[in-house]
């Protein structure tokens, strides 16, 4: 094996090595729990001896104590690995050369990956859960928040900006399950395969992933070592999440226009121009598309690398930084617009104003000229909306509308009246009148807003909650395994770096 | 609402409705279906009057007769759902007019696109079934076809060609259970949302899903209309399943060579050049290798269509076509890879010719030198690295290496011999005894690997049991609805074309 | 060479040949080009003799005046070539089988993909000059229409619409060129390279390509046959016309609701909902921000296919028909906001009413300031900041700030006046004044905007005349072609189909 | 201007700041040019007074003398410009605020991520070069190692190694073409815009151009501040250049593979296994691949960024750090492979042995037979098929087909022999005769072959001097600048820190 700075060409230092090495601190607390387990292992199998093994683990907590930075992670000699080995042995010498037993590098790397992925991922499943919290506290204090719903972003029928702000609960919630699933995949243990076929010492996959805080092995030995469709299912879900977040974003910027001016994001969210005095530009929401981009394309890149014959190494060594790295921006995504939503503040005034001055209620109306006159729904639209053109040429509301002039629009337009003068038609006017109509499952009545809201923040808690716990088992497995890394090395305990990113 | 063709710019049709209709092969039949169930609700709930209803019912099970090529969707008349509603005005006047209650084009055409892709996705599912299935047939029947294990291309260790092939059916079986959620996702009703934040007239939710077979309501009116994540999810996983299969084409591809000669493909999924009288190419894996570029492509693309404001049509218009085509593609390739792994030659005797003169036992001597001269890995790798250098030079192959050759590399490297010279290494030179070592959980012993494919195989048969025990659900429900249209329509029966895609 | 049905699995007809043949519509009368000179450069190198050249030509005289839709191509018999050959075969026997001397099947679908797109191409680059003439007309005429110029959707300074328009003039103009160089590319001949290395017939390639009209051949023949670097460029460059006219779709969107009404698009590029009376939706800006999201997937898509090892079949028989019709898709999306721009009604009145009632003008005070009071920019920032929060507060329009305001701005920022009350600012205050001044190179000046405007016209009218004349000869050296198989084959004339896509 | 860092959540320092925080290193530079010309225009355009102007300058020029990692971007405090300013307003109080006069924030990191990029590009453009000047190097060594040209890797026919790695000059050089024409897009002036509508101050964009040594400035201002195309651009073609280079790769990865032989890499390409002790990765190869795949990804992102409505700052935010680290992304597997292809050792033996034992000269045969019999090609075809089927059946190499054989297999398949019993085939049998007739223009012919390679030469030459040349102005440029900046600011010189990425 070459250690050797003199055996790589420049151009592999730069266009390899120095590739992989960027991605250290994303590794190297995993690389050293990787290698601890490995050596309790091979120790408690037998393979080991006592001393090597108590030389080892010392140099490995000494690594787990020295934050990467200082850890001198040097690409002239190789990737991260080569540069642990040459560490390693320049302390014990030999010793040293036992870590290399039964195990490849790529399995090292494989577990320190899942173990960085794990806490990564716990993260954003938090990320997501709260942002389902703020999202679902907005949505119950706005349930009666009238708004006129929008399509092309044309105003359609009245609504509330608690039933608007409601569905993202619901589409954050279905990422949440799956980054939950996702973890199901992460947390288990590629370790002792050998090769990738196994291997003829006596060493106990089960043990390994026990000791890491692992749910169970990997079941097949050369899948466990080249798999790579837990990482795109990962980086799929995290770009779909903030893909979501970003049309939140986007439908917030054109509500923050002075044209609009239905909501405004809290100071801290924005930033001024360094030009024009009068301008904060809500910055925030402008992030959080450009990150859904940057995830996009994190994505495909790595379906791109992903194609490839089995068993080629750019499948994972491009997964060590892109994945953590997008699963990370995901997260930062995601605290972002649950801060958003979290301080946004609502004009329900001026959402009301759009919806008394436009038409939003036509389609009510239609449906009430439909059952009053016992006139399919085609004519009744069309009454209608020959009535609508007419009062905005004339000037006349939604809410204005009356009977008569439905009856002439009818006469215009079918040729005869429907016997709709004098008809009340408030009921189908007054747009909270008509958002209380929308009393079916799912719909925009203040009560079904509230009941759902308040079923999406008990989901949300236990969300939060069953992520903590997992971040708490991961670090006590990994407290567990490096309070055994002292004992075996002899010394009194174990000191943690933060883990870096 | 305009159904005059002098309505519509030319580069309105071209640009907009004729890429909207190239999707009605897609949607047709689902459109009859969502109508019909449309109407049998409207009908229940006291909205619509009997005779209208009869008359739809008539013209709808009429739609359903007519094959989509014949039922002359023109986008010089808006997209798909102008056309419907030109066509049933033209056929029963006003009557028509009563479809249109309660409901939006876009509801009526998500609830096609599900009732589309649930057929879609059942396909899909059952085609990966079958892929394990051939899989693990393969596996096992090579449990002792002997082979090195490559990695980079470069021989490492004896293994098998089963234990290879086997690690297939665990990474697609992983990509049925992701396309089983994805069902239930797309299994749900939107249907009864009104514009989307709930209706005023006295529509049943639960009943619409009920006949149209869907598993439940999605409970959010607004991200009932409006949700697209698992759309982007079903893509994921359809374009993750074949870049996993592109995997396995490339291998054998590679492996096809004249100067691997590993495997042979069936004549059936290859062809001969028109040039070159001598050639016969393995078409079947170059294809499948594009697929999964196309649908890296696709995945992309939707991903880039869905970073929108909200509530923008383009989100699902470009969805109609682009997911049921990627499934049926992703479908395409799974059948066109079990066919392959199904027919595939395997050349046992080229593969055990490889291991024969090659090196890849020399894990196996380190390991032995590591116990047997209770030296550190890093040593006993040294001195194996330099007898197999030796070795090459000299023309010995692997299996021949003795004792002798190890004591006298140690003593280059190391200084000292190690004791080797006169030992029996049988054990750790002959590849089918290293690879009867590979007994650990998922290794490539040959009993390990028939247990494995076993358990895979019943797996798999299960999956796609169940893959049929779902289409036959759904063709029973549709079945009923289109039983209740004829009965409603007053027809004895109704008459169903074949779906096309 | 197969072209039996029985030799083909039923996995690979659909997996492979279908999808090939889907194509046939793209690269029929491109095959039948390129087969008609192949045949002509065989008889004029002496290789075929006269008999079976005009055997030859005559069926393919034949198949050019045979629509693709009625030639039968039919998967079961392989991919749309060996149709082809069974076709011809049929007809006229051995004969047939000299059209195989000398060229690969690949060959010949590589020519008729470059006949097509060249065809394709030139329209793209008329669309797009098209537009860019449709928007220079445009911004002149609005040279004098004030609008706020925005960023993050915030009123940023006094602008114009006529401006703003015309900085996509500028954006789609540089498209241009770059399709331009893109279709120097795609017309080279890749004809008479044998198998890829030339071969040893006394095949003519510089005459094949006069025939077919290429500028000239491609100079290496493997990098002939297996070049596609072109085709990636032309996909980017169409995805990024189009990615640049969703731009302005979504501008337009957003500036065609009821809030902002700044823009009415023409009826023609509209929609009605079939269920909302009162809505028309801008439903043209939402298929062409679709189609730019489905563009960046075929990009995506085409990248990841050619992701391969070099000489691998799927790098271009997936480029057939993506490269095509994603070429034709930018075209309808370009030809869309071509219309859409040339039909645009801007509301003049609504978008100076914004400039009227905002703080617009806040920099050119602030530069006001800084020149007047001979402080720094900083200072004057914090100043005029101070001033516009305070007229906000107090209902005062950016148009009616004085002096005085200034000066207890600033002695609450800075503690002392600046000499400023009783200054006149109008020249800082009204918004065509301060338009104006933006008379440097490139600004927003009405006359500047009129001068860019008629330079961009002069130069789009250039583009559009340079791609018709392109095509006219295109058109001239197919007929020369043909006119030369008709005499070849001893008919009078010959017959040309439309060309289908 | 918010500059306090309690103005900010800590979620939007995080998911904002700090993300533009880390491309302060590839911008740091840029930024300090960028404010120095700035300052000197508005110094010469009597702006701002020489006191300021003098005090700017000393700042900017620490700024500039001081390495980015101690500069002390914090993004507590802002983005990349905020903390500049804190610092100068920090060491020159007021006199920082005329930095601000007359233009934006994104003018001056436009106008830094030019100057970045055109250092970037011109790197790109010679490493291109550089590996055209090796390959074509290669090339001409290689005129007349024989090998079997392969499709779907299956011998096609003879050919020469040089043949086959000449194609990639012709290709690489087409991308250097590109990337001139990316750098004249990127080396045009943004300066001088104002808000985007230029400014009423008197300011010369031609003056700030020049200063910059930019070739020209950008004509139309809002276009100058918001154009992204050009990055698009030259993503795409970075990325399409590394996936030229990835299909090299990939076919020198399985040449490299025991069973082919072709090729070996250098020493210093490859890296040892760490476990298996007879192992040596061509790790290079598999590094370039990997990164045309992460390309793929980051041009797919950047596409997916550039799909928002115009003036959105998250356009060009996230090209920032993107496309400057895509493109020495590039730069590096470019070198890397110039490294690989000028390190190469070929097996010149090997390539001659598949062809001496295969039939890649069965074309040349067929050809030969329907010359000489007079029979059209399908039927040579035919009967060559079925010749070699039988010499492979029979152990026959290609090299020692008769007459005798051909007219057997005549006989069998059309029931006669062709009079070719006798006849001397060696012309058509032998490869290098075979390879000599390929002398067609671009044909693999030795002569040709050489020809090419020195055209290809001379071409990468000048391409290398003309990159050469277009940095050291961008240099000369720089350090004008700088000596007018310290001789504004009454230093004596200044000094460079070394550009940072």
């Amino acid at each position: 094996m070459s250690v050797n700075r003199r055996d790589y060409s420049d151009e592999l230092v730069e266009g390899g090595f120095a590739i992989e090495v960027a991605d250290a601190p994303l590794l190297h607390e995993g690389l050293n729990l990787a290698d601890i387990a490995h050596v309790l292992v091979l120790h408690e199998s037998g393979i080991a001896p006592d001393a090597a093994v108590a030389q080892l683990l010392g140099v490995l907590l000494d690594a787990q104590a020295t934050p990467v930075g200082e850890f001198g992670y040097d690409p002239e000699y190789g990737e991260t690995y080569n540069w642990r080995e040459r560490r390693f042995t320049d302390a014990i010498g030999d010793a040293a050369g036992w870590l290399h037993a039964g195990r490849t590098r790529r399995e090292a790397v494989r577990v320190a990956l899942r173990l960085r992925l794990r806490r990564d991922v716990v993260d954003l499943i938090e990320a997501a859960a709260r942002f389902v919290e703020a999202a679902a506290v907005l949505a119950a204090a706005h349930a009666e928040t009238y708004m006129a719903d929008q399509t092309y972003l044309q105003q359609a029928q009245p609504s509330t900006f608690g039933h608007y702000v409601l569905q993202f609960c619901y589409a954050v919630q279905r990422d949440v399950e799956r980054l939950v699933a996702d973890l199901a995949w992460i947390n288990r243990s590629p370790g002792g395969v050998g090769c990738v076929n196994g291997s003829s010492l006596p060493y106990d996959r089960a043990r390994i992933a026990e000791l890491l805080g692992f749910d169970d092995v990997i079941e097949h030995t050369r899948d466990a070592m080249w798999q790579n469709d837990g990482l795109l299912t990962l980086v799929a879900d995290a770009a779909g999440l903030v893909t979501t977040l970003a049309k939140l974003a986007e439908d917030l910027e054109i509500w923050s226009s002075k044209e609009f001016d239905y909501v405004e994001l809290a100071e801290g969210h924005t930033r001024g121009s360094v030009m024009m005095p009068q301008k904060r530009n809500p910055y925030a929401l402008s992030m959080v598309r450009g990150e859904a981009g940057v995830l996009i394309g994190r994505l495909t890149g790595l379906y791109a690398v992903a194609k490839t014959p089995s068993a080629r190494s750019d499948n994972l060594i491009f997964a060590y930084g892109e994945v953590p790295r997008s699963t990370q921006l995901a997260t930062k995504a995601t605290r972002l617009m649950a801060g958003v939503v979290g301080g946004l503040r609502v004009n329900s005034v001026a959402m009301y104003r759009a919806l008394e001055t436009g038409y939003s209620q036509a389609t009510d109306i239609a449906e009430f000229v439909m059952l009053a006159a016992e006139v399919d729904y085609r004519t009744a639209y069309d009454v209608v909306g020959a009535t609508v053109r007419r009062a905005a040429r004339e000037g006349v509301p939604g809410v204005a509308i009356t009977g008569e002039m439905l009856d002439a629009a009818a006469t215009e337009v079918r040729g005869r009246p429907l016997g709709l003068a004098g008809r009340d038609l408030t009921a189908v006017l007054d747009p909270a009148t008509i958002v209380r109509t929308r009393a079916t499952r799912g719909g925009a009545a203040p009560e079904v807003v509230r009941g759902m809201a308040r079923e999406c923040l008990a989901v949300a808690r236990e969300a939060v909650a069953a992520a903590q716990a997992r971040r708490a088992a991961f670090v006590a497995a990994e407290d567990r395994l490096l309070a055994a890394a002292a004992a075996g090395a002899g010394v009194d305990g174990h000191r943690r770096v933060p883990v870096e990113s």
